[in-house]
């Protein structure tokens, strides 16, 4: 329950050098071209809930690779009648989109909640996922981390923040959606996946990532005494001549690099006494930001919990002006 | 994480002796007359809030000797202009009613929802509580199952019980609350509070207790491998000669001795794999209930998580018909 | 440490009712011959060790749907003028074949030892492994375990399985192997996997399995503590309504119901103090065997590890009559 | 088991900036002042037990508000006749008196031992104790830590400070006892009451804390790793804004700010490798002594065990020079 | 901390079939003789403490082998002019006699209490010990429960057991000591000692074993989870051939079998939860005592603390009339 | 799993003062002397395996005090007919010989391999071991890391590294091996018997330690958190007041002040998240080196396992050369 890592002032000026491939933009561009390449087809219809004072709806839209992939969109009644603004919310790792009804908080705060399911997970905890991750792999520790990890090409977190892509172009077909309002958002890996959304993204007009996962990957397989991180140095560990092979697939996806390219204003949070995501490694995404409409909230005495529906107030009160 | 208790089919048959103290009656009667005698009023003040869809408001009733206890009504727009049946919580222990929007199934499904604030907790999880507990202790172990706990009149539960009664009795001066339609519930702790509340409050029409805690502490003091029950175990192990004291003032609050009361129809949830409370400890309360319309679910391969959202939505599809 | 199930005595009798579905060997005789169908080469190639005294060599051969998988073939050097009896290991969980030199036991002791990579895995222990697999999967918990959870024909294990019969089918284009003399053998994960190859490999003269890992799943989820059959219990913690699902499809795997179909010699052994492979799962395995030759070794006192080197040597006692 | 804290060089010059109340010395001149108006009597009563060789005697005096508060006087035979001098021990968190006779050291080596209850402790470990606590609190951790922390009226160890330091106004009652020659001691809590003890009351003479507790309060819930420094840290994980009430509150009661008040000589403990009482946080208090003789006994290898009865025997030689 | 055997009313009557080689008794007339005979003198030396109400003296006597074998004397001024009762006590697993003073409460009860240091052992807790074990081992697990085990003969507690008994013997050449009055105690290892103790020397008058280690080795071997009977299991995790061996030089030394042939009163203490020695086996041995006055009090909530000073309150009570 | 000491820039260079006694090589040169001047002869019999196409064989030759010592000899056919280079191996922290076959690499590399048994272990882990250890210990900790360490004349080390370098004489009585090409090897306490050897025996011509043990004994017992390094931490914590004996002693025995004495070529490994051997202490002897001939393989992502078969595939690569 200690601190985990450097004190807070050191951690406010931590810059550290974490590398960019040459060709990250045209990586992603050509990944997100031959999704779009993929067509498929965005499909919301009504689900049967005991919820009579919210609207929640089943969303299925083409990802990566024109693959479908689930969400929930949950909405005020009014939302019928005028298109409100939309917060997409993506998962902590192994969530899964669960049963209708998790999460409705931005909902009941007047937007339009669209939470994308995470391909392949949604065993870990909570209600289940309905999203197949259609690709196989090479050899892997049991877990997500390193599935597809010689290549940037198969890496699983491409599939993803593709997903979250798609999703943010998918909002067009939304009928209660306003797509000049949109915040990406998410906790844990929904912060790092927003990271991405926002940085690939232009149309996101906000981020809002907590206590967000897969950001300066070296340093976090180095020094995380917990999982999931552990997973590439476990993966390490056994495929001990990979190392280089391993840090530059990860660079096409180190949150550092997507926030280098986010031009939305952002609200950031951390804890201090995280031992799952190191707060150095929040701050060397934070620190990487170049828009000046910047704010990190950091919870002293919080561990990966961070600031829960405290947090969530802050971003509340802060939204709505970002968003216009 | 394997079974942690009877198998399925014992269970479904453990009807344990459980000892009822022969004035417990009188000893609640007793305890609610001298609380509702000391008076105090039920304020509710509206609160600012991100919310727009959903209101929500500050509940102070009177609880234990009158002192003030502090709750949340969550409700739904139309409940201005119509009365609404109500789902009371009670809290897991430790936890406090936190900030605003914590939970808000609930309402967003029709209710006008009242979270009641547990006194003295509110420190252990969350975003907090805001209930003093103005009341000292003899020597207790670091928690709240021991504190009072050489007599019935100075025990912890007794207040918080009463608190619970008399938040029933408070509902029926606030003005969105149809009290013809009254149900309980709680995960745990809350489960617990919600038997009592069900066997002290003849209003209360339905009880929807998960996984609760609370019942046959005799039992679950001898084989709980984990906290809070093994509070009661450590205060045994060092006050080596209050076993008698100890669990004759227990069981005035053992939920198989209010479950023997209820009249209300029952949904109950009980997690087979639960290492916090007991299964058979469940199935004790359960198989006391003398209501013909009850029913539990059990989930196989759940701790003490039970079954989180999909309990929560055959709660909302039971309910219904019970309410009327 | 202590005994982690039954005592011995009523493990000896421990016959429980495992389920086996109407198709099962249909199932089976469907996926071989689909696979041996998409055909494949067995490809043998030198490869540069610093051994100087045994010979390995690099395999490839076709396995589920014709898909290379990989393996070592070590063996004595007068196995260049003499075929000799083959000795065929499959892997524990999360291993890979590893650099060539791991094992060495069989082939000193004047065997062709081919130990099979297994597809996906080989990242969590040892020195690696280099067989992908090629198949995507549903949600799933993080492990092999629950990957195509949701029908036979998409379950991990199905292509094990499928690799691990397809190795049988391969040894004939091995020229040192003399495929009339054929054992399988593996520990833990091997152990399953050597009691499908022998259930599906009439080729097969003897099995060999150490504390063998895939039998009696239903019992194993629901008692066993320690990882990998927890991942089972943690899907069915989440998708709490797919309990019939996911037994059905392990029905098809259950080394149970492969133990009834062997007729070749089999040499088990267990460890009474073992908490990841239940001794009672390994005696639902043995006491299902119709053959009259078999023998079981109890290590009273051993967990997983079960009898290390004592056992193999007192496999290689026992295997030279039986190969003939 | 290793180092836990900065190096001994740096320790021994360790002395951090710890934040001190402008109010400290009038607040708890006020506090004094109530509790000694409360009044109340001192009753001493003899007490059978086994011990022939020693007498033990009942105490009961007076503490907080006027409070009874219990203890046992430990004596050898000859203090019938001769007045001698007395060793106040205060015990460790959630520790209680116990029955007659758990510690008889100082009685054996001619002392008037007086051993003090903790108030509403007694729970944790050892024989019981027997002191309530008739005071309340508002939302609080499962421990004592948290206790009225938003205000150091209402603060938990406010009283047990006043009860320490109206135990020495109660030895003037005890005939046994020499009132010119008194030493206060105890070991972590107990350190920490006895630094409190020795700042409130000029009547020390001596104070000998072992690893005391309840030093630099803010890095302490910063950095120790184990309870009950994390009750502090887990309210304030959970009370999010209250960080500067808590501190403010602590720091009438940190034991830096009354190690500045001592005037007696003192004699410490500390152990290198202790992971409760964090190493820092005992030169923080003993650096801020002004007193000149003064020692401290670093063990280094051991953790919160300190140097047990060796330090205790370090205890009884260093002592009776400085009572004279 | 729940229940870890068997339930009470279970205890009660468990009655098991433990194994006594036949020529047990042959065996220690032998072992015994052959120590007596290698002569050593008894020396009894002044000791400088801090104790001015006690005396505290060095007691050096010949144990087995006549190798000398340390102890402390502590005993009432009183003692000077009149013989008293004495008290030996034996050590728990890896402790020493420490530094004088860690134990007094026998002598401030009016006996001669004379404590004897473990050989070889002094290392594990407390202030350390000061008797060597000049002799070696076969290979052994990293502890003493393993040492010389291939043998009774060169079994470590044959060593133990024997300086035990020849303890006894040096009572009479202890000055101060009523050789008509002994008593034997001792907790955890130190109770399997005292029944040795009881066992071999008829001049013991009462044995007052609390939660005495090292009986019935077999079932304790098969199912305690906590060291040191897992260095049993360890080794014959290891030595897996060697069951047999194992389990007779034990028998020689089980507790149940010195029980069998105790003729002195008994006064036992058993915790139901302690897993560290079972309870069953506290039973084994207490149900296989054939003396009439015996009494054990079992604590229903504690572990391997057993009863502490509330016991040994107990046990002054019990033992004044025992010793006449 | 992560890092667990410097980063790996400052190992490179970490060059701490560790204490060597002046009489360091006297003390050797006379414990050697002693040794051999208690002669005993070299048995090599032939042993029954299953192992065809490898010769095993039993070892005995005089040790520490002439006493027997065990050992296997592992070697291909064909050095029934050539003398081939030597492989010495020492083992890890309790493990023993076991069962013949245990290693096969280095035989089947070409080498004849001779595996020695640690005397008194052998208990830990494996199939046993089979060598006593005929001398007694002062007071210790439950393991072998305090035996005898009040004096290098007593230690247990001083019998263990007698033994290794008694060995490396042995080879001049055993056909197969040729002696002008020996080589020292072995993992944990193993490489740091094989630093001993190297810096006792001029024979050695190069020196192959793994993650070595037993190296910078003050820094390590300071700062390591797991066993075996933490018992002479514990036996500081019992023994407070023998820091200085015990690190004289230890300096007899460092494997730095072995590393200095060595001239053969040296190949190092170390697990750079080694929690059981800090790599400050690997680099500690490594960087104490003076032959220039030496290679360190830093495993960045392993702990205490190293490279594994990896790094003996990189052993095999380097030794020829060496060897000639």
């Amino acid at each position: 329950m200690p601190l985990t890592d450097l004190p807070l002032d050191a951690l406010v000026d931590f810059r550290p050098n974490v590398a960019e491939p040459a060709d990250f933009d045209e990586f992603w561009a050509r990944t997100l071209a031959e999704s779009r390449a993929a067509g498929g087809s965005v499909v919301v219809t009504p689900v049967a809930t005991p919820f009579t004072d919210l609207i929640v709806e089943d969303l299925t839209f083409p990802g990566f690779a024109g693959e479908p992939v689930k969400g929930w969109i949950t909405r005020p009644l009014r939302s019928e009648s005028e298109r409100l603004p939309v917060v997409v919310e993506y998962l902590g790792y192994n969530g899964g989109r669960g049963l209708p009804g998790e999460r409705l908080q931005w909902a009941a705060a007047g937007y339009v909640h669209v939470l994308m399911d995470t391909r392949g997970q949604g065993s870990g905890w909570g209600t289940g996922g309905d999203t197949p991750d259609p690709h196989g792999s090479g050899p892997a520790v049991a877990g997500f981390m390193t599935r597809g990890i010689s290549s940037p090409d198969t890496y699983f977190y491409r599939r993803v923040f593709t997903d979250a892509a798609r999703l943010i172009d998918a909002l067009s077909e939304i009928p209660s959606a306003d797509t000049d309002r949109i915040a990406v958002t998410g906790g844990s890996q929904g912060g790092g996946i927003s990271l991405a959304a926002a940085g690939l993204s232009p149309a996101v007009r906000a981020v809002l990532p907590d206590v967000p996962f897969l950001c300066h990957f070296r340093r976090s397989a180095a020094l995380t005494p917990k999982a999931p991180f552990t997973e590439i140095t476990q993966y390490l560990a056994t495929h001990r001549d990979t190392e280089d092979t391993v840090f530059t697939t990860l660079s096409y996806f180190d949150g550092v690099n997507f926030a280098r390219r986010i031009s939305a204003p952002a609200l950031f949070s951390v804890g201090l006494m995280d031992d799952v995501v190191l707060p150095s490694s929040v701050y060397a995404a934070y620190n990487a930001l170049t828009v000046e409409d910047r704010e990190i909230v950091a919870y002293s005495y919080n561990g990966h919990e961070g600031g829960q529906l405290r947090q969530w107030t802050r971003q509340a009160e802060w939204l709505p002006p970002r968003l216009g």
